[in-house]
């Protein structure tokens, strides 16, 4: 079975859940710029989870490359990876609106969390199905940078009740451990194919 | 006609379907974790939505791994069933919003049946331009699945009258038995390749 | 340059379409099935429009199998008639809104006449791409269904000022002639493989 | 690493931004035709940013007909072009709903300057991984609509404040400029296969 139809499914799932959290972002009724000052946590909530989004599509896209071939427990796994990426809207939404209050910021956090419990589940059903020296498992190693992102946020969701900014520079440094793209695919990649 | 581009527009449509019930949990504007506790029937109405929708979408991928060519009839036969899968958010959002009563409980299920019998039209569709001996036919083979979840679906509505969460358990036995995804076709497929 | 992209990127637009109309359909807070009497209008002006988003579909789909190449006209002209397209979300809210009231049906009619020009428009820039013994010219042919089914929309438009049912009478005498998909195009594919 | 996944995950974004504009058309309660003049404007900024979002996608669309192979950068710097593009209809609706106001029309222009500047980018992460004699180095040349659109954009941003329309008319010159496809790559992919 390819991963033809996963990739195609997902993107378009992936796409949706970027694009509707900019429906949050309402016109206000007054055409003054102090009109938009109310909605900056609105706009910095929503440039936040579009960063946390787009990393996770960029991870699943370079992961992608170096499936060789998925079955009927990996699309559940990448369904159960939707489901978790689908409530950003809604953790973002409630981000936005209370701005950046201790109890959304640290459901945001749990969230992200279980979604990377659910990236790691997922990791796990393609190894389970591809050969110990394939691409993949060279590629996916020993998964450094996702452990150390589950850690840091799982320690990040309890600091909100201190204070919610501190969860949130917390989970800007996950972003940041993640914006370089996953080079140990790239790189594998490569040096397989030398 | 090959299926490449019924499989992608049903691939959107379903991945909009799957999304937009999101949309239902509105962020409250209360930030204490008790203005969760009215959310939580809507929450519920998702989640199991969204594992039927992702059941409809599973199978339907595997069902067109073992198609070989698509005419106008499954174009519709196929529309037909996104038909019914759009109307979905329709009566998840009534059930949240109702905090699972009856009528709600019921219409749901009988969405579900409707979509559970254009699943099997459109099987019918593409079984009358397979030839009796291909991979499809084999794999489809008496179809017992679909009509054991139809049957226990038909049971399931107007038991929703006595008590609505009698019929939820039912929807979710029909659940449990697909998310063992439809291994007649892996199996077909496996055994047709030796 | 080939028309994948353009494809991709029309079941994507045309998904949406499709889907967003069933946000109309906003669930009743009263739990009785009378509550959902004064949603039958809207039930059904989605149920027509889905038809004809269908449609478009469907033709859209058969067109694009035999074509051979677009160009920058071509990707605009399919731009114009998804333009039309995304307004018929909004002219079939106002529909189930009104309760089919005549300028509501009459502007429905309006936008059918002109997505139906856009998808004139888009055939005559394929045309013009392609040569005049082509699979498409030939499967085209003197397009008699494009012009009976504008002929009668345009005619179906005033009458909705006479009675609104008249109006919405004939536009689904026009859905009647194309749900039969466009044949010529399946029948000269066959008859020039042969 | 090819592009089919990133091209496909920018036509599900583009979809969703140039459909989700429409929802701003709010049907009105009344069956008048009266009852459309107000939402006129609305109109108008949704067909300028269908425009807009459609010249985006063409050249996109375009752009990727030539490109080799990409990586990490370019699928970021592709995901930054989104984000701009993914404001356009938050500052539409905005427009629409102050009857072009000089802040929103300006705000607009700032928003058009961004995704101009993004795609400038992507197009430089592009041409840093493409050899100096590609398809793509040769097809992109000085890149002079390019330049003259950010410049005219950005003129027009203040002078919203002079005038509305002023700003407007320069925006519509700027799509006046690009409604011409791209025909550098057209003419260079024509004379690289000669």
């Amino acid at each position: 079975m390819t991963s033809t139809r996963l990739e195609a499914f997902s993107d378009g799932v992936i796409a949706i859940i970027i694009t509707i959290m900019v429906l949050e972002l309402r016109p206000p009724h007054i055409t003054e710029l102090a009109a938009l000052r109310p909605l900056l946590p609105v706009f910095l909530s929503y440039a936040m989870s579009f960063v946390f989004v787009g990393i996770y599509w960029s991870n699943h896209h370079h992961l992608f490359q170096v499936v060789e071939h998925v079955n009927g427990g990996v699309l559940w796994a990448n369904l159960y990876l939707l489901f978790w990426l689908s409530l950003i809207p809604f953790v973002t939404a409630w981000i936005g609106e209370t701005h950046f209050a201790a109890w959304p910021v640290a459901l945001y956090g749990a969230v992200l969390v279980m979604a990377a419990i659910a990236y790691t589940i997922m990791t796990r059903a393609l190894l389970s199905i591809h050969a110990g020296d394939s691409v993949l498992a060279t590629a996916l190693g020993r998964d450094f940078k996702g452990k150390i992102s589950i850690t840091i946020n799982v320690v990040a969701v309890p600091l909100a009740f201190v204070k919610p900014w501190i969860s949130c520079a917390m989970y800007v440094v996950v972003a940041m451990i993640w914006l370089v793209p996953d080079r140990r695919i790239e790189r594998t990649v490569v040096s397989t194919a030398e």
